[in-house]
């Protein structure tokens, strides 16, 4: 029998369960009264189908079957998983609990999406406590992996581990909350820097874009990979962690915050801190801490730049103020550029995707050269890649410079042929990439010919390229004797 | 003239700053009278050199000169930019500031990298207070682009605006405060995450490690981006930031952190809030704002599969759970999977790169099903591609769902030649990528035989296809005729 799992309250925190479990090959039943509902959660799900997929690099299983339902007893039958996502109210979550577990079997989890009530709260008066957990999920909930797990004294482990496999399997990271808290850990934390953000501007220190920048162009970008903790680990250097801390220490009592009401940093608490960060991060040196940071921060960052967002846009306009070098034995350079640490495979050398993807850059390059830029790209006019020849000729590290020089092979009306040669620092050969490209009308999709200013433009290379001879590796088919 | 940078300071912080400056092509001088300063200095210089150029798909300017000066005067010389990074105790940077002036220009910029003194304080009993202003970096200061830029009442504007323009000028992010404060802006916000994190722990609540996973696993992965007010403008739906506000204002009063010294919530600043979100925003629909975060968050997870932390090394556990379907037409079925939104280029298309992204994963898939898997790399045995050649035949849009099935085509000793053909999931041939793969040596890097194992499994493949056609389109060179 397939799995299914039944969604009580289907608002954003709903819809985002119903999309994590459907495309996670779950059925899912819906119960919400709101006429709105399956408006909402289709929302919901067409931005969960665009997304969660992509993160990986395999299929997700076949979709379950969706299904609404007009009545609470149809939507809990054999259901593995029931959560409750109804509005923050303590007594109508309770009644809501209450008709669930009189219509639904004892042995499925009864998890509560509440971002502020102890299970112990939810437990009260309930027919059967020890089924009820809290599972605290986060919006997007179809991406974010994080759900805090949290019993009470009276839930059974089994309970916990039945809840924890489940959320594994579809993707999340349960976090076991051991000791019932009200808003949990996360939503605290949260709400500190609520409660802050609301003071800077109340106070007209900052407004809400100035405190969203001081987030996401700074800390924002480490907290992503690494958290609290291990961030400030590794600012302790060698030293490590206690040395941060009681170095630290001091502004807990100077007012860097109006929230005033600190914890007294005494040596249990220290020591308790350090041993708890070596835990967690000893297996790492300081120095690789630092460079596994720094690998995700550009990982990261070079991700943001495709949106634009935050650093990915800043680092857009900076890059656009560096200057390519014109030229090299007569033929232009359009590409010169450092390997980043991503390119690496488990070869321990850039991927043979990434000579594809440089050499991809330096077809852009070329194009801008000949004014197949951005603005005749948004007039409807482009080139598509028809086929491809690359020959891998030495191995390149990360962090190597490599540069890339690109010969025009023959032009015919729409067919444009290009060679490009990508060099080491050394000078070496360390790949050619052949590529024909075909000039396309972006509103018809067919070919067409290009404007006469690119026509032009190109053919000052066409000319200038025309005495020189056929580069070695040219023409060739995969396999052929050199 | 070349531009200078002086340093004064040279500890983590200075050491980032000499990076950032030197890496984009300013010469820098270094005064810190610490026997360690320089190799100090030189270990945040090899990180940054490994990760800065990173960021960027062409080449920096090349370095500048690093000097190391035992005596002030040399090192302020001519510096048009002098940052003071010394530990933090009000007097001592005084003193020096003080130094430095005796010294220097007036003309050339004098930040202090304070994390909490106020440019005020600094600039008391101040030869020239106008030159002083507080330019707060981030560790590691040669990545994270945020700078605190704060002047006091009397800092000129003309000294802000050159400030503001030299840092962009090094990839990096000004964020001018308007209104100075101790600790400034994002000091504030960490401050009181960490006091709330301090509660936790000696509440025995949550670990350090528990606390780290419950910022990465969510929120952390949203701020990065957004931060936290564009972040609730989202979560507050259709309805708007103003909603979101009256819904979330009443936990302001409950017990959700043991930080209690709240503002409260009037009219006026729910509505200077909705004010400043509106002009932060707006022009971005709600819809458009989820999608851009999706986007983003797909980005930044898929960066972090590369290095396997946090939310990256879930997701490739989950996949790891994901089964490929096995055979299709007689041929192993290598590669199934959904086209992430990242693949797609300014023609609206999946780019010509992740057709060979994809390929790769086909040839990865397939050596792993001859036994040519992780294990056997890591005994020191893997595949290089030596050569490959793609037909792009059809448009693939992000979100489709592609499939990739692998032909053997001739294995000679330590050759083997391998043709993919990637498929929509409509069964139509989008591309074939025939390519040409060398068995190698890990360690002397030469080509070698496979082991028996390995060739046995080989051959069977090899049997297998021995008598199916040769696909059409193998054995092509670039624009050879159909």
């Amino acid at each position: 029998m397939k799995n299914k799992a039944c969604i009580v309250g289907g608002g954003v925190i709903g819809g985002g369960w119903v999309a994590r479990f459907l495309l996670n090959g779950w059925d899912v039943s819906v119960y919400d009264p709101d006429p709105q509902a399956q408006r909402k959660i289709n929302q919901v799900l067409n931005n969960a189908r665009r997304s969660l997929p992509s993160l990986y690099d395999k299929a997700l299983p076949t979709e379950g079957e969706l299904l609404f339902h007009e009545n609470l007893a149809d939507a809990v039958i054999d259901a593995k998983w029931i959560q409750e996502s109804v509005p923050e109210r303590l007594e109508l979550k309770q009644r809501i609990i209450n008709e669930i577990q009189l219509l639904s079997k004892v042995d499925s989890v009864l998890g509560s999406s509440t971002s502020g009530f102890k299970p112990s709260d939810l437990q009260k008066n309930a027919l059967n406590p020890h089924q009820i957990i809290v599972a605290h999920p986060f919006n997007p909930v179809y991406l974010l992996p994080l759900v805090e797990l949290v019993p009470s004294v009276v839930s059974p482990i089994t309970v916990l581990d039945r809840a924890k496999e489940i959320l594994t399997s579809i993707g999340m990271k349960p976090l076991h909350i051991r000791k019932e808290i009200d808003a949990h850990i996360a939503d605290r934390l949260l709400e500190a820097v609520w409660r802050e953000g609301l003071w800077l501007i109340k106070d007209e220190i900052a407004t809400t874009e100035e405190i969203d920048d001081a987030i996401r162009f700074g800390f924002g970008l480490r907290w992503a990979q690494m958290g609290l903790f291990e961030t400030y680990r590794i600012a302790g250097g060698e030293a490590g962690m206690k040395h941060f801390i009681s170095q630290f220490g001091p502004c807990l009592e100077w007012p860097w915050t109006k929230l005033m009401d600190v914890p007294e940093l005494t040596d249990s608490l220290i020591n308790e801190i350090a041993e708890q960060s070596d835990a967690q991060s000893a297996h790492l040196s300081i120095r690789e801490l630092e460079q596994l940071r720094d690998d995700n921060l550009v990982g990261m960052m070079r991700a943001l730049k495709k949106s634009g967002s935050g650093a990915g846009g800043l680092i857009n306009s900076h890059e656009s103020t560096l200057r390519t070098p014109v030229e090299d034995k007569q033929l232009p350079i359009t590409v010169s550029r450092q390997v980043p640490q991503s390119w690496t495979d488990y070869n321990g050398h850039m991927n043979e995707t990434n000579y594809l993807e440089a050499s991809s850059q330096a077809t852009d390059a070329f194009m801008e050269l000949i004014g197949a830029d951005a603005s005749y790209i948004a007039s409807g006019y482009s080139y598509f890649t028809a086929e491809t020849h690359i020959r891998y000729l030495a191995e390149v590290k990360a962090g190597e410079n490599i540069s890339i020089t690109t010969q025009v092979l023959t032009v015919e009306g729409k067919k444009m042929k290009l060679f490009h040669r990508i060099f080491a620092s050394s000078g070496d050969l360390v790949a050619t990439c052949e590529t024909l490209q075909l000039h396309m009308d972006l509103n018809t999709r067919c070919t067409s010919l290009p404007s006469e200013a690119v026509t032009e433009k190109l053919s000052f290379y066409t000319k200038a390229h025309a005495n020189m001879s056929l580069p070695e590796g040219c023409g060739r088919y995969v396999g052929q004797s050199p």
